[in-house]
């Protein structure tokens, strides 16, 4: 199954190339091509290191979609709109959004938009066969980083297309120890989202470093 | 510290006067004093079998909001606006909120008032002087009630009295094996209320039985 990821070079996508990249085909996607290429490079240079195989790639964002089956949205919410609107190809892709509407004040607080969440947002902006599956919300970007550390929380998933995310659960499970849990429709995706700043402002108060979450 | 239990004699209030009184004591109230007299005989039977000491009432719930310095809302949201308005003397007192307003349709939503939560409701219904703390959201009922069993959850609290949410904490570390957690000031109701939902969707979709989260 190849995996592309929109702004595979921000933190959290090179994270989950470097995850992802020694199980799965990953295509790293930006802005710009090179940035991609170059992030692409040490990330393999870094599993290298360590001894393991990898298959990754860099290309544009919009290669990362044409080329991909699964297209990981590696955004910034503020990025979110205009990166969508400024790619096409998504008819009939499995499209997953770890993406929180968020802003950061004293404290951190779940802002969504209009449409009551990125997930749901999503779904205006993609086209109608695109195949929305919200999950990997919970997860701080310096986790998925360090590739010598296992990690081993709970991923809620949620989508209204039961196959789309049987897939992306069973992708989860691939990943190190994370457990994938079914978080039910893709209206869910608000409770999914809104976890994220909880786990930041847990992680703020109680001063305790990337804080992560559990389901049992 | 004596602990009033708003509503003790529905599914949480009872399990939370289980926990709590062999530890503090307890005042269950309710709507009628002879049912709250019932359960707080029942929960003392309970804990008597086990060789379990414990120092438990039952009266009104006015009573139980006049003797107590902490009241606890052991109330369904559905009943939340009409008993705070039917009783008086919240001035001064610790007031702690589990509520958690939720529809249960196909899939579990949070539908929180127009003030954003349940916690921020309760700040525009009471005095200005009640210090209001959001805390156990997240417990089941059920895992409340099965006293042989240990609780190990994470217990987020959040409220803009930090000497008031410092004492539900520590109160909260008393009980089993809870852990409580800062969530920041009473803003942050939202997030905690919801995660409730969640839980129960996760429980729903992966056909578990009284889901728990934890922060680590």
């Amino acid at each position: 199954m190849k995996i592309g990821i929109v702004g595979g070079t921000g933190d959290i996508g090179e994270g989950m190339a470097l995850r992802l990249s020694t199980r799965h085909e990953v295509i790293i996607g930006s802005r710009e091509e090179t940035k991609a290429r170059a992030v692409s490079t040490t990330c393999r240079l870094r599993l290298d290191e360590m001894g393991k195989a990898c298959c990754l790639s860099g290309v544009s964002n919009q290669a990362a979609v044409d080329e991909a089956e699964i297209v990981v949205l590696g955004l910034p919410y503020e990025h979110l709109v205009s990166t969508i609107r400024s790619l096409t190809g998504f008819e009939g892709k499995i499209v997953v959004s770890p993406v929180n509407p968020m802003t950061f004040g004293e404290t951190v607080s779940y802002v969504p938009p209009p449409e009551g969440s990125a997930g749901l947002l999503l779904k205006r902006l993609l086209p109608e066969s695109a195949r929305i599956v919200v999950a990997f919300n919970n997860i701080a970007a310096h986790r998925w980083q360090m590739i010598r550390e296992e990690l081993d929380y709970s991923v809620a998933v949620c989508s209204d297309d039961e196959e789309a995310k049987r897939t992306v659960m069973a992708l989860v499970d691939t990943i190190s120890n994370l457990t994938s849990l079914d978080a039910g429709p893709l209206k869910n995706a608000v409770l999914v989202e809104s976890l994220t700043p909880l786990i930041l402002n847990i992680s703020k108060y109680n001063r305790m470093k990337d804080v992560g979450v559990y389901f049992r």
